[in-house]
């Protein structure tokens, strides 16, 4: 028996931990090139949201009364793929769940000697390979230039401003609490706390690139602070995805017009085959310590529930993720 | 003695031809390399709109009691620059007045016998050339993609719909009357009256890139329209251009995300190296008859402001041109 955590109700506006429940499984057979795994740590992550609003976009919906797959990392307990043994660290897509069942195929196995399996998660998996594609193939960032992250003390966010004050740009960010924000000053990078000072004010000196996790009013602010020619790489707009309603957009939109703006949205799941030049440029920093692999952990699986819903109300500086075993 | 067209006041809202009054001028004397030219069409333009408020964006302001710089057409009177004689036609930035004095350089000569000289102010110049620098440079559009164009029966829509339709892609437009629709028609194109015909309907097919003349509703049902890594080539917003608050924007943004898509927007001024390349590719299309060079024309110097202010009531089908002289 092993139990999993599965989609109890579509939320209704902001998601609450009543929208789930936990349920027993038994574990299935395994067939010829597949792996049991044990997970150890499971993630959360903002666009799960809108795969609970059973409406197709970029990823099916997830069904009520069903699973809910995302992203993993684990132990193999056995194995019928010839690539990987009992042991072997792994990252999968096996989501909210104790255990599970994969094809080897789609298994990736880590090393626990380059970096802590957990990062397969967070900066060197999709998190962080989220912010790469964002500022290097989409915004098309150049040192010297100037970048606003939004969420900067989020997952993705943290991981774009570590990357970007890597590549030599100048690095502005924001998050919604002090201690974030110091944090995010610890780290060598300007930031500021967007509930206290208004973004235009923070920006009024210009920007060439804006990365945005979060749309509505950081997104105007942005449109305005940002230089003839400046890109948007449009990631999320957490700010949004609770909306029960179609808000309306930024009111300065005319800009990218007269500002020659480019506003580029992109899905990471779209770039997988450039997850190798990703990993040689960053996983260098993340061996030598350059990059601060920032997590907030949560135990047990039942708590899966409550840290993601904690996502919607910023309680996690850096990757957010659930221990739901030991290593 | 000539005369010319100044700004008399900012417009508030829509321009009225209050806004505007005749001045008597002197002939200025000419310099060694310049050369005085007598205009005979002048151009009326929307982002001419955006220059009378004062504030600089992309290129400076026009000042109150002076002078309207524009495109003009017009001939050679007289010429002390060593590539031009008297007779010569020649388009210029010399905007709305009789006549006036230009740098040699500026000006750019043209062959009457391969395309009537009033097109270098429609679609073998600016209005053209922004068509053909949004569809090629910034839309990047490709054979069997289909393309929503608003405003078609404009001038710079009406270069777009029909370049666009030359290099094999389907085409859609939209314009504000049934007449324009039957023009638009008439060149093979399908089209919509977006006065009767809800934008959303009209493309529920879906489309690939839509080139934007219009902002507003138009561009909240084309990102509802859009496929996957649809574009959009960000050209004007005639609807927004006399906001005198700003309006807030689409509220389905987050499809910039989910969908993918680059909203890009353009200036094309900035593009003036790639002029060539406009040239070599769509002139030989005006000259076999293969792109309608339609033109709306008033006539007299005195009614340069009457059809610029007809410009935001959608008086013109193609090109709005003001006769000024005779050829």
């Amino acid at each position: 028996m092993t139990r999993e955590v599965v989609l109890a109700a579509r939320p209704q506006g902001v998601p609450q931990e009543t929208d789930f429940e936990l349920r027993e499984t038994d574990d299935p057979e395994l067939a010829d090139g597949e792996v049991l795994v044990r997970n150890v740590f499971v993630s959360v992550d903002p666009y799960m949201r809108g795969r609970m609003t059973g409406v197709r976009t970029y990823v099916g919906p997830y069904e009520v009364g069903g699973s809910i797959d995302g992203g993993a990392v684990g132990r193999v307990v056995a194995s019928k793929y010839d690539g990987l043994s009992e042991g072997d660290w792994v990252a999968s897509m096996l989501g909210w769940r104790e255990r599970g069942v994969a094809d080897g195929e789609r298994l990736r196995k880590l090393d626990p000697s380059l970096a802590p399996p957990s990062t397969a998660l967070g900066v060197l998996g999709m998190t962080g390979f989220t912010a790469w594609v964002g500022l290097v193939r989409i915004a098309e960032v150049k040192e010297g230039e100037t970048i606003y992250v939004s969420g900067a003390a989020g997952a993705v966010g943290s991981a774009a401003v570590q990357i970007a004050k890597l590549k030599g740009l100048r690095v502005i960010g924001s998050a919604g609490s002090d201690e974030k924000v110091e944090w995010l000053r610890s780290l060598g990078l300007e930031a500021f706390n967007y509930r206290t000072t208004p973004a235009k004010e923070a920006l009024a000196e210009g920007i060439d690139v804006y990365f945005d996790n979060i749309g509505g009013e950081q997104l105007e602010a942005a449109l305005t602070a940002l230089r003839p020619f400046g890109r948007v790489a449009a990631c999320g707009a957490i700010s949004r995805y609770n909306d029960q309603r179609a808000e309306a957009g930024p009111r300065n939109l005319g800009f990218v017009v007269t500002k020659r703006l480019r506003v580029h949205g992109f899905i990471v799941s779209d770039h997988t085959a450039e997850f190798g030049d990703f990993m040689r440029e960053v996983a260098p920093w993340v061996a030598k310590g350059q990059i601060e692999c920032r997590e907030t952990v949560v135990e047990g699986l039942e708590n899966v529930p409550a840290a993601f819903t904690g996502l919607f109300h910023g309680h996690n500086t850096g990757k957010m993720l659930v221990r739901v075993g030991p290593d």
